[in-house]
């Protein structure tokens, strides 16, 4: 079960060019994007109208997409503007189109009802384009179900224990209770790890800095299109970060987080983890890009076995534990942001 | 849905050779061949009636086969004719076995009520091992449904296509309407692209003709074993070859195409491109192959891409176009034959 | 369906050393298992019960196991001893454990009901770390019905056939009557090939016994459990062995199979061929052990194949021969235990 009405991102801006075409699944629904000549990106079913041959083994030609089995021609829409052999195509061949925003580096699609698809309700994920910040646009296919991933992001505990060499280091964190505020559409966490003797590991050597520090991981998860913004960062210990003054010394990071599902057991993470400090250094921006996606691998790898296990267990329950409180409000809005969804549906 | 009463190709000769056992899936059922000491072909199920050991990892013993788990021993026919510790083999434990006739290279088997296997209905196929002709006996394996295979054989508007570079070379072939001619076990395709400047690409270069050529494609699909005959060519234009003139200079082939279901997702294809030209040129038939298998897994790379399409579509309809003709009347006319096979076997 | 109120072995003991823990399915269950500091050996559902991540991707501390997902500590009864961030763990959030007993190099494990896991109902099998026997331990992974590999176990006539270059090397041992003998609990059964010209091929060089000699296989599979425990031996012909006169020239082994379901189409073999001769030759040991591989590589590349088969082959029944007496005697008493043992659970 996936939200319809929200804008998912599809794809990276910079895989999208030239004449390629990107076939990717996207909420079960196979799609391909290309970049017309004219510069916009359009999005259809991969499937020929005709006898179900895949756009992607197709051809860009000008702002339209030709299959490459028959020969039929379809714009950005998806409406076919050329059949071989006939003056006017066949009606009735048009394929289904994607509403597409592109923002931020990256290509946002709306899977549900086209009218619904307003461009404003793109959620803010400046950062990744913004000259302030440094970041590098990543990605990492999961074989597992998005709300896994989702349920990982909202208890942090686990960095004490998965990311023990990389992004934790502390067992702080676990024994931190992290403070909780629900809206309509988000959960927001914010936790701060105050005199922590040490940096984390992922961030020794990079700077000067040394411990004690205070460290704080400040996030929100929108759960509309699973949109993870998270403002983190190491000061040194007592120098007022908690209350927001932010010293010259301080590291301060800004992450996005996106996931999309590919289907229920399969999902798209794009992930881009930005500084504003030391902005003249790329290879600073590469070696933390490195550490990270290091710890990420490491979530990875925890999340897909979880599913193996998830996916042997039938209606076996799960305990709840003193660190599940994030989790389980991110699962409730969800359900909740789903059941408003089908009733919207079943009006319309 | 097979048809089962008729004819189907399970190798070519060559592959059953010596005392080396051939296990092959045809029309979902696992058959084992084998050529006997004194020359014919034999085909079995493979399965040892016993504890259901392939008979394929048997031993040919004579005009035998040795199960190798136990030891029974069947003759050609599926009967036991050993069992060790025994004077005489237990009674009901013979295995099943096939009709096969072996004919133009290729071992053709009857799946179907052995008591209608009259080898007078193998079709025509003589081009294969005809001396005026010249051609390779080749194989391709198709993870698709073969009636996707035929229908891609039935329209030949994808010649312009996907084999844009190769076989086809015109977008006259998408925009020429076929002459078609439905028997009661046949479809039979008639085109003609006359005065097309160039030879298809597969062509340049390999003999002294040019543009502009009279080109044509003439073939029938015989639906009991999916059997497809194509005259085809190249002449200079205007020397008469649509009226039956064929001239020296004309480029001749006769190519013998034959699709046997190994399951409802799979298939075997056979096929031998033949040429009555250059005769004493090996290296002629040899490149003419070569340009042929290329183009022809283009097809099977857009098949077998069409097929795991279909197999995510459910019961979503295709679009009828213009082209459709052909393999509309091919899938008609296989439907009401197994419709009046299934009415056969139950009057039976 | 597998009988769960006996020992299975889990896994040789040199599996589990040091803080490695090994993760196994055993009758279909994931089992992680690992060594306490303390010396002995738990066994616990590789599922923490909080998140279902595997524990085997946990860290052995002490004689407990640490998740690492979240950092909850098991100890080897599975109770929850440490949740981080509280003082006292949660309550109902054990794991799972199983009884285990270390004997004979094997970690034992018992599935069924705790309760009856008595210790004295390990099955001898001390060959296996006899100072009087040399064998080394092994290893075969199956895919395969854990009954079909009883069956091979239980008909020899097999010898003669897919052991014909190894194991058997006569077609006596396949024309032989065994005697059966069923008990309560296991099938036992006696070959004897009487002056048999030659030694079996896997023995030819090993030492200076050459034929006449009378052979033997004299065994028991002990079906809770799947324990096959085999005397088998050549001696000179005519020196008594029949009657139990065994001279020194004699070959004697000791056997010891055991096979534990991973689930309904997998399973673990165990083995070890143990020799009471030459004691003083490691170089002995291991070159009856590569040529006893060779022939259980054998054993699986048949039984594996006939697995595929016997997927594809529904309910048909397979045929009854003169050879499968001991297999059905098995298959009888497989049945008749498992009836027990359901009306057992059913009345406690």
């Amino acid at each position: 079960m996936f939200l319809l009405n929200c804008w998912y991102v599809a794809a990276w801006s910079h895989e999208v060019q030239g004449t390629d075409l990107l076939s990717r699944k996207l909420l079960g629904e196979q799609v391909v994007l290309f970049r017309k000549e004219s510069g916009g990106v359009a999005a259809l079913v991969d499937r020929c109208s005709h006898r179900f041959a895949p756009l992607s083994m197709g051809r860009r030609e000008g702002d339209c997409l030709r299959c490459m089995y028959h020969g039929l021609v379809f714009d950005g829409q998806g409406e076919c503007v050329e059949e071989p052999g006939r003056k006017r195509p066949s009606s009735g061949i048009a394929v289904k189109s994607f509403p597409v925003v592109e923002r931020y580096k990256q290509i946002w699609i709306w899977m549900g009802d086209p009218a619904l698809s307003d461009p404003s309700l793109v959620p803010d994920c400046h950062w990744q384009d913004d000259p302030n910040w440094r970041s590098i646009p990543a990605y990492i296919h999961y074989k597992a179900d998005y709300r896994l991933i989702l349920d990982n992001l909202l208890d942090f505990s686990h960095l004490s224990f998965v990311h023990e060499n990389t992004l934790g280091g502390s067992v702080s964190i676990a024994e931190t209770k992290p403070k909780i505020e629900v809206t309509d559409s988000a959960v927001k966490i914010t936790r701060w790890y105050k005199s922590e003797p040490e940096l984390a590991p992922y961030l020794r050597g990079v700077t000067d800095l040394e411990g004690p520090i205070d460290r704080w991981n400040i996030y929100e998860l929108f759960v509309p299109g699973n949109v993870f913004n998270m403002d983190s960062g190491s000061a040194p210990a007592g120098t007022g970060a908690p209350e927001g003054n932010r010293v010259a010394e301080a590291l301060q990071f800004h992450a996005v987080q996106i996931i999309t599902p590919e289907d229920e057991r399969n999902a798209h993470f794009f992930w881009a983890y930005a500084h504003n400090f030391n902005l003249e250094s790329s290879n600073l921006t590469e070696r933390l890009a490195a550490r990270i996606q290091e710890g990420f691998e490491e979530d990875r790898n925890f999340i897909e076995a979880q599913q193996k296990v998830v996916d042997e267990s039938g209606d076996d329950p799960m305990a709840y534990i003193f660190v599940d409180a994030g989790l389980t409000h991110g699962r409730r809005l969800l359900a909740s942001l789903l059941a408003r969804e089908k009733n919207i549906n079943v009006d319309a």
